[in-house]
């Protein structure tokens, strides 16, 4: 789960958080806005998945001057 | 949570995989992705909270051609 730093505005949460109140459904009083990624991949074990997972993340999807991450690593049945 | 449907083709994240397999970290089978909103609004109970955050997603973040949303409704303390 990519977010965007709580020190950086998010222009589009705010015209979100506006588009929302406008609906009068009720009064939202903040909009936080995120990327998910779900990443199927082989490893030797869940550190292993944890490791390549942090690489993929650092290298290509998450910008660090802008955006912080959350990771979370699941074992999946194979289907032999 | 709104993720794309499985049966909807997501060019996005074809060619996400693509750069991710070009950096030969490790080899990624497969690339889901999504957006994460997280709402902060005041609500009489949780169900309420859940009605309220469906309407929004139901009228305005979500499109129900091509996504889907799974919700997660959790209670904040109120710095009285």
């Amino acid at each position: 789960m990519i977010t965007i730093k709580p020190s950086i505005l998010d222009p589009e949460a705010v015209a979100i958080k506006k588009a929302l109140n406008q609906l009068n459904v009720a009064t939202v009083a903040q909009v936080k806005r995120g990327q998910h990624f779900e990443l199927t991949l082989a490893a030797d074990s869940l550190t292993e998945a944890e490791t390549i997972a942090r690489q993929l993340c650092d290298q290509l999807l998450v910008n660090p001057t802008m955006e912080t991450y959350v990771l979370e690593v699941k074992e999946m049945a194979v289907n032999s």
